[in-house]
């Protein structure tokens, strides 16, 4: 039997008493380790973590907490080779892709740490400015920002086990809010050694970072009013989280992070073999394949004018073709696995459902693996879908595949884009692709309310722009509607869903005295 | 048959096809009018709001919306008497009380009028500044605040129909989001003749603000990804608003306002008779009684040293002994009535509850009436309750009477204390009454994750101090926990509910052209 991967909890280290869950490596199919969370005394553990954790954390200022997080950032960049390794086996990533979640994490850290030296050594933020309330200046209104006196619970997705954790965990720990993580199981090791490695360095006070692997069942009982939790994943989940009893009479507050179907827009008047036209069909196949498709950001629906539809399909085709798919472990490998075998069905099922509405542009589905065993490993080549009724496809502005999958839609004018556009319900990100700098305004305006974050792509930028998928810590990440309306990262921004905002209204002399 | 008053949705007046629920004068037991929402077209009213209210309101800049609302403010005030008419009557409430919800509400959206001015000839909001995603400055991340693309639907509360409507229907309709009202069937003719006035005045472009009157039946149901809702009420239809299939599946926002057990805090260290104690009991005296203690921010508990126990018992129950009670056309009366019969019966329901587990410290709940009928009149003294064992009472920390009714607790230092008041889960606000500037801000800050605004008074704001339970526009309105976890008000702040946060990623000549 492999090896069983203990859980953190009330500060010790805890294997659990079940046989537990199998951890695959999705290209050789062999089982790397187990992970199980039968018989954890939960309710200790949350105590642990809040009043342990949470006293602890809250005693310490920002700018000592800031600390914490770049002696945290050093030892991961002590470990990434584990990292590396543990990625290529268990999420069968190429390293370029686990670069995205491995580098990205240490990255989301660091920026983190950076940022908390600027708050200094408070222990609260301060939220605008004195207001007074009335005509006598005497007696006026503070508003106050304080960590919220619970524990983060974080229920994470497979596909970024390093960045999931640290992008979440950075503003929570810095905030003073301690931590637990519940990473996806596919691929829980990652996070596991991640936690495992920041914990035994012995930075943070004992409760504040504890992790369980295996079932969620019973964490989400736990939450008591002043406690948060995060999600990312499928809607349905969601769905579940948001109406937990918990949440529902405690007012637990709640983050998500959903389902998306994410477009990529070339405006109106961009011709073939233009710039802004290579812009669109370069970053369109880099989407399709970085991860295998399995980013929440990635693009989904392409969106080009009626008369640019037949060129994008070529160009997007041409630059698909030269993907090669297989084990990662071969140098010559562009794109590796999907996660396990549940994902390469659900997204082969996804597939068809689409091809019964759309056209299907390239195929790679049937393309020759490198150095993968067809019958084990659970790879996926690229497939570009179109349809010429943009309007009518109903289920294509419907569905995420969650795989490397895109499909090709055309529009008549600007705001016929905008709407079809805007049949995302609520996206994580659009990114759209020109040259006239005041249409890439208007557009980015337009589509700023449906969206979480709009990428513009402009030739000026062509070699500086961060991608579309790419999550930067500076900016928002989330979405509304069907994106699951969560706000996380965006800078200091990412801080607010670990404070409590307050209004102190005193004596003038009184808030002078708040410090 | 009393007059059945319309609804006004789909840009027209429209009666509801039933008979009707009748609004009840709790004082004379007189039917005064009657509202239905039978047979409305719902769908055809969110889509007309959405459509025509959303994309006329989002044509005119902040400082456009400003105006209309400061020519509603006129309008308003025009009909001051008519308004306070309509409270007495259906609201049983004296003048002074009246004043809280009708002249609060005509000062909060006079306030937002002049916030909304200084915002200017704009169509969105920065929020923050650029920020460099790079070493290269060329490619940079700003946020912007758009408003959302859908309708704001208010469930409001029966305490407050005048003030209910406007503090959120004002900073809704500054940021261009039409308004579905929804008032508490019990008060709902004052918010329908204010929405009336405003309506006629025809101030807001068609489709800005509609009302439906009587039950809220398929009105959650209409609810899509871009709208957001704004519930004021109990903690059980606030979970039903939260678990609603449409809120879970569309991740619609919520803003919920919910019970709240809130507290008054003398510090320790003030003598019987010193100033802090006398602004203490005043406040207490004053918030039982106010509007019957019909206000989500009335004090419930009250926190005093152990040895203050009994002089603060004997100075409060001084003060409520001079309350005369009963039909607020009197003018010798102080405190008018409960809203209806079921709102007394359940306020008597929980007395006789805390009454189980403390003592009854000073009874009117017997005293004669001034004007008004025992066998018709929803009138209630007010009882002060008090429990020498603040920490076995439990009931007292859970539970909300929602009438004129508070519990003296002892506590037996500042950790105690601090520790009884959150035992509230989250509350409204906290008031806190001292002299010792440093021990007042310091018990501010300690009570401000729990809280959504701590109010302080010192001797040198006591004629200034704007009250523990009025709730000003400049301050933040809501609270954590058993509070419902929403967040109103707060000047500026307010308008964040009615927008989405989005992050635009372009060139800086991009960036620089968003106006």
């Amino acid at each position: 039997m492999t090896e069983l991967l203990p859980n953190y909890v009330n500060g010790r280290w805890q294997t659990g008493s079940g046989e537990g869950a199998a951890l695959i490596d999705p290209v050789l199919a062999t089982e790397l380790v187990r992970v199980d969370a039968t018989g954890l005394d939960l309710p200790a553990a949350f105590a642990y973590a809040r009043e342990q954790g949470g006293g602890a954390l809250r005693a310490l200022s920002y700018a000592q907490r800031a600390v914490m997080l770049a002696a945290a950032v050093k030892v991961l960049q002590g470990q990434r080779d584990a990292y590396y390794e543990i990625a290529t086996a268990n999420s069968g990533t190429v390293k370029n892709d686990s670069a995205v979640d491995i580098d990205g994490a240490i990255f989301t850290l660091s920026t983190y740490a950076k940022l908390g030296e600027g708050l200094g050594d408070r222990h609260f933020m301060l939220d605008g400015e004195m207001a007074r309330l009335g005509k006598d200046p005497l007696f006026q209104s503070q508003h106050v920002l304080t960590p919220t006196r619970g524990v983060a619970l974080f229920i994470n997705a497979f596909n970024f086990p390093a960045w999931g954790l640290w992008e979440k965990a950075a503003p929570a720990l810095l905030s003073g809010v301690p931590v637990i993580i519940k990473p996806a199981t596919a691929t829980a090791w990652l996070t596991q050694r991640m936690v495992e490695d920041v914990v035994k360095a012995g930075i943070f006070p004992p409760g504040a970072l504890s992790i369980v692997c295996g079932s969620s069942a019973g964490l989400m009982d736990q939450l008591q009013p002043f406690d948060v939790v995060s999600f990312t994943g499928s809607a349905e989940t969601a769905a579940v989280i948001r109406s937990h009893p918990a949440v529902v009479r405690h007012s637990v507050r709640v983050n998500i992070e959903a389902d998306s179907v994410n477009s990529a827009l070339l405006l109106p008047g961009e011709a073939a073999g233009s710039e802004s036209f290579d812009l669109l069909v370069k970053e369109v196949a880099r989407e399709m394949t970085v991860k295998s498709g399995q980013k929440c950001t990635a693009i989904r629906r392409v969106f080009v004018q009626e008369t640019m539809y037949d060129a994008v399909a070529a160009a997007i085709s041409a630059r698909l073709a030269k993907t090669t798919v297989g084990n990662p472990r071969n140098e010559s490998v562009r794109m590796g696995a999907l996660v396990n075998r549940a994902q390469l069905v659900s997204v082969r099922e996804g597939l068809h459902t689409l091809q019964q509405h759309a056209d299907t542009l390239y195929d790679g589905s049937k393309q020759e693996w490198v150095d993968a065993d067809p019958a084990l490993a659970c790879c996926l080549g690229p497939v570009l879908l179109g349809s010429r009724h943009a309007d009518d496809a109903a289920v294509v502005h419907d569905i995420e595949v969650f795989g490397p999958v895109a499909t090709l839609l055309p529009y008549r004018d600007s705001a016929h884009a905008l709407e079809l556009v805007r049949r995302g319900q609520g996206s994580l990100v659009a990114s759209i692709y020109g040259r006239d700098v005041s249409a890439m305004a208007k557009t980015a305006l337009a589509l700023a309310d449906s969206h979480g974050r709009v990428h513009s792509v402009s030739p000026d930028v062509a070699a500086l722009h961060t991608g579309h998928g790419n999550v930067m810590p500076q900016s928002l990440h989330g979405g509304p509607g069907r994106a699951g309306g969560g706000e996380e990262l965006g800078g200091l921004r990412a801080l607010n869903f670990y404070h409590r905002r307050s209004a102190i209204q005193a004596s003038t002399a009184v808030l002078t005295q708040l410090g």
